[in-house]
């Protein structure tokens, strides 16, 4: 049986853990893969999710840093506190695989509620067709699972995802619409995942293999709990260079508020 | 006597350590504050440099949180490679004060040299007035050593730094022309400390005091190793929000390359 996104990011603390140093057991699950390696988004949510149970509060930022993929299967998560303060708390962890051998290296900042008033913004949310003209990816209602796609609902203007017919854009962009397939409430560690759900940008790419493009570093800050609904996002790269990409992101809550900002570095597939 | 910035963030491995682990005797450099408080940008090039000599190759990609200020002095530095792979370094490292208490907490990905070569580039460097029609803000040449802002050269188009005599742009935006004041050569470590170095982009914002405005968290991807002379950077925020900014940075080198991307989460001033 799948899990939804909360059960699949369960973690457990150990007997034995300190105010500042906890070791949580937790699973990647599965159903939360693709191609039998965990969503990145996914394992920085398992991660803060250990960080922010030690930190008694949710993330506010949150770097990780991918070092070896995560199979489904159990994991042991060691946190440690480096300082708690009365508003901010600064974790880092190690997700670590069977073998014991590092999954993702994790830094954060958590934080206490936090007044979410706008005072400048100078972005503004990404211009979509309605929901139901979008284009879904993933396999049709009623196939096999295949893991991760069939967890989340991402729906894209029909134009931005015709690199599947190999047509790209030509730009380092993809926008659309995001939410769990079950409708799931989306909260900070649900945009974590939400943060690294949509397709790279390198797929609209010309020329660009469309495999798999390892994420090295990922940071989201967390600027706000979002209203219910789907979510808009979007993504875009500005130098590929080096046989490297940057992937930005902007997520969109349904009431126009900006609850997240992502960045990635990651390697071009080859 | 103040040292010149390479002299400024020199390590020294204690004996003792493994490959793995190490422990480095540093100092907070005389210079490198302001108003007794070590640079941001400034701390992060001394843990990098940590960093980079157990990972024997230079930063790519380094996130650091800054948890209290660094004061001028002894400061010990304890890095942990997280894995050490043919191409990729990860590796962690907090720097501790002279009590043991941590002023920053840092991790990041070093890598041996990268083809620079620019396939996608979605931005531009900004257009600024030349070097010498600009405003160079800090006290006039031969005034009395006031810290950091003698250690750099920041030029300005003269409306970006009228908040100076309170008339801010309104806009979170500031670019400029950043050198060494001693014309030092600008290598991975010294683009850490450009991002870093120019006034806060909040500064320009309608209202806001200009007071120190505390960073929460930069993470600096360096894109490429610039060609010599001054670099171009452009800082703007996307969203003030919750008494927080964003403030994201691109630098250029003289032969209009984009070598660093910025972005950091701060306090507003208050």
């Amino acid at each position: 049986m799948i899990g939804n996104f909360a059960t699949a990011t369960q973690v457990h603390r150990r007997p034995g853990s300190t105010d500042t140093h906890a070791v949580y057991d937790a699973e990647i699950a599965k159903g939360w893969d693709i191609v039998g390696n965990a969503n990145g988004g996914y394992l920085m949510a398992l991660a803060a999710r250990a960080m922010g149970d030690l930190a008694e509060r949710p993330p506010l930022s949150v770097t990780a840093h991918f070092i070896s993929p995560g199979k489904v299967g159990a994991v042991t998560i060691e946190v440690e506190a480096i300082r708690v303060g009365r508003t901010l708390a600064t974790m880092r962890a190690n997700v670590l695989n069977a073998d014991g051998k590092p999954v993702i290296s994790v830094i954060g900042a958590f934080s206490g509620p936090r007044k979410g008033t706008v005072q400048v913004i100078a972005a503004t949310p990404p211009v979509l067709p309605p929901a139901d003209e979008c284009i879904r990816t993933g396999p049709p209602p009623g196939s096999d699972d295949v893991g991760f796609r069939d967890r989340i609902i991402g729906r894209y203007p029909a134009e931005q995802v015709e690199f599947r017919y190999d047509r790209p854009t030509g730009k380092a962009e993809i926008s659309g619409w995001f939410e769990f397939a079950d409708h799931s409430p989306i909260d900070e560690y649900g945009l974590l995942l939400a943060a690294d759900a949509f397709p790279p940008v390198c797929f609209n790419l010309d020329g660009s293999p469309r495999t798999w493009a390892p994420t090295l570093e990922m940071t989201v800050y967390l600027r706000g709990l979002p209203a219910p609904g789907p979510l808009r996002a979007r993504f875009f790269g500005v130098c590929v260079q080096g046989g490297m990409f940057d992937e930005q992101g902007e997520l969109w809550d349904s009431e126009g508020q900006l609850v997240a900002h992502s960045r990635q570095l990651a390697l071009l597939p080859r």
